[in-house]
């Protein structure tokens, strides 16, 4: 399928800086779109008004032809209407000022028409473009709508003949594309309660940033800790560098810090521990940025997780020397690692992650014994200072983890066979 | 596709028992052949004369037809004509008394003719049929020609057409399956060099088994001290054990040996350094079973790998407690684990194994610190007794592999973004 990205806009409201080309977590708002949408398109045709834009599109590594739009007062209709050439029978078209998150890209490919939010839960809704619908079909669509069904998102998967209805627009001043598909009477899909944004303001780019990088939380793999404290610090200092720095720079600077920590507990054990925290809040952050930014990738969460265990041996050897303290280290050492080992050779063997099973979730996500979970009972007992019940407490917690993950793994497993 | 097995034998050679249905390395010969078929084939035709193979296939939880030949003395040539209403325009045919590889079974269904080897490397070759090509088509086979040019596999794939050739042979006292397809002019491919075997006697059926376990040794993954010592007496003991236990049951009696030599090094270091090595040999058992006699399940290779992991640290913690030896052996314990850690987690992230990279292979087999190799090292110290050397060892060669491995993935998979 061929898309048409509609970015003519003048960028009054916004400054001088076309919206488009605006960084919403570590990525322009249409360089995002255009990576999501890159699996399923195989031509963008991107309308544009400024050449801040094209020369954005030009580098974006995919097959593209661009159409320039010079009266953009004419409105995003119009806009649509110079791309009607260039265009298959059947295309997707896209605002290139907003701002969607992956999964409602991926479900918006999936469907037709115009792709309807019923539970809008991001967007600003005086704002939002909303649609009245009879028998699924489009009858009207504006901001003044009273009684509406749902919120236009701003992507739709149109029929070339759409263009036929252009002859009743040819001479309005501005030619809204909510109108032309009203008139068309545009069948409605939807794709509800997914992440979606229409950027206006500048506090709307903030917000942007701040929800893409809460959606890139990926819970289910997080501790009680993770809950409650260190996830919601981590998203604010990813909020902060998620335009700054890069995946991998985060994830040698938190090592850094948690190969400090082992230094600082050879001073002083209490510090050491509260650095040693901090480091685990920080651990988060590189992860957050990469999922925000599209920028995950395998050797990201190779690298990170090696770097985990050689922080933690670090940590842990470290405090056992300093408190001569031998024998329950050892066990707290093993059975960290092997929390770990357990899942990441279930992923190697199984090609699925532990936590993808449904009725292990639950289990694993309150049985405790999580990094996030470990570090921060570390820190309290270096705190107080038992690091000998420390190491027992952290032995116990995490066998008890490592071998119920064996257990049931092996109960599952024998079930399937 | 569907498949004719001719097991229409009267067993005068070997004995009573139907060769088809004689076990070799934990199979019997006709379930290996139909388990290896099973992915490419609809139904199977069994074409037999005893009700002993009845019931075995009927058993087997394939979709199949059987068609009895009274009259085996006629020859599989007449067995394959009993077939001939049930077939579709292409079939596989594929001897009954004939052991084939996995990777022989793979090559020959994506070919077609008669599958022939031209480097036989597993057959008694003066009971072989020889057959003599030209224009890559069969003109000649049997056992007595001088000039061949490969050998006759017992594997076929033949168009329906063939049986036009019958009325040349249906007077004839025993129609030879080979005769046929020489005055057919088949065509030829290849799989050279493959293991198959065709079983006459009882001491084939003893060889088959002792090459089944050879070449199910997956050699890459292998230490020094595995390929020059421990593979040599496990595939003695798997030859021994594989028609009588299950890969499970020998994971768990290694896993036992393994913990055992924990409570003797308590007594005997020396002793104690000994079971673990027998473990160790023991180890390699359970894998060279599963892969012969086609049980391989990932569930085994779970659990295997996590118990070797406890064997270790059982092992090292013992001897670090009993010698009041502790920081080297918190390095040692933590590099163990770190090695298998690094290469599950790239399985994991990746995919695929970190030895299938070509260039990886060779680094990998050639600096140590493998377990096989581990072990040997930690039990030639635990006999002459220098612990802590023998701890720091460990550390080192278990670090020094940790380290490779994570800087060689780093490396390879930098340069492949």
């Amino acid at each position: 399928m061929k898309a048409v990205v509609l970015a003519a806009g003048k960028a009054i409201r916004m400054g001088y800086k076309p919206k488009a080309i605006e960084k919403v977590a570590g990525v322009e708002i249409i360089g995002r779109t255009v990576k999501l949408l890159s699996p399923y398109v195989e031509e963008f045709i991107f309308v544009i008004y400024r050449k801040e834009v094209e020369e954005y599109v030009r580098n974006l590594g995919v097959k593209f032809r661009i159409v320039k739009n010079d009266m953009p007062e004419k409105g995003n209709g119009y806009s649509l209407y110079l791309a009607r050439e260039l265009v298959d029978e059947r295309f997707i078209v896209v605002m290139g000022d907003h701002v969607y998150s992956e999964e409602f890209i991926n479900k918006a490919v999936k469907l037709e028409g115009a792709i309807c939010d019923r539970k809008p839960r991001f967007i600003d809704i005086s704002e939002a473009t909303k649609v009245k619908l009879k028998d699924g079909k489009i009858i009207k669509a504006g901001k003044e709508i009273e009684d509406y069904d749902c919120v236009d998102t701003g992507f739709f998967i149109l029929e070339k003949n759409i263009f036929n209805l252009f002859d009743f627009f040819v001479k309005d001043k501005e030619i809204k594309l909510s109108d032309v598909i009203s008139r068309a009477g545009v069948k409605a899909s939807f794709v509800d309660g997914e992440f979606w944004m229409d950027i206006d303001t500048p506090e709307d780019l903030k917000r942007a940033n701040k929800l893409l990088i809460k959606v890139s939380v990926k819970g289910y793999e997080d501790g009680m800790i993770s809950r409650l404290i260190n996830r919601k610090i981590s998203t604010k200092i990813s909020e902060i560098l998620v335009n700054r720095i890069t995946p991998m720079s985060m994830t040698i600077f938190s090592f850094i810090i948690g190969i400090l920590s082992s230094a600082v507990a050879v001073i002083n054990l209490g510090i050491g521990g509260i650095i040693y925290q901090i480091s685990s809040i920080l651990d988060g952050v590189d992860g957050e940025i990469a999922r925000a930014s599209l920028k995950t990738s395998k050797i990201g969460g190779y690298v990170d997780s090696i770097l985990d265990r050689i922080v933690d041996f670090t940590f842990l050897t470290t405090v056992s020397i300093i408190s001569n303290v031998f024998i329950p280290a050892i066990f707290a050492i093993f059975g960290t690692v092997m929390v770990s080992y357990t899942t990441e050779k279930y992923k190697a063997e199984f090609k699925e992650s532990i936590y993808r099973i449904a009725k292990f979730r639950h289990i694993l996500r309150y049985i405790p014994g999580k990094r996030d979970e470990r570090i921060f009972l570390i820190m309290l007992f270096c705190l107080i200072g038992y690091v000998e019940v420390m190491f027992w407490l952290i032995s116990f917690i995490s066998f008890f983890r490592f071998f119920t993950t064996l257990f049931l793994v092996i109960r599952h497993r024998a079930e399937s066979y």
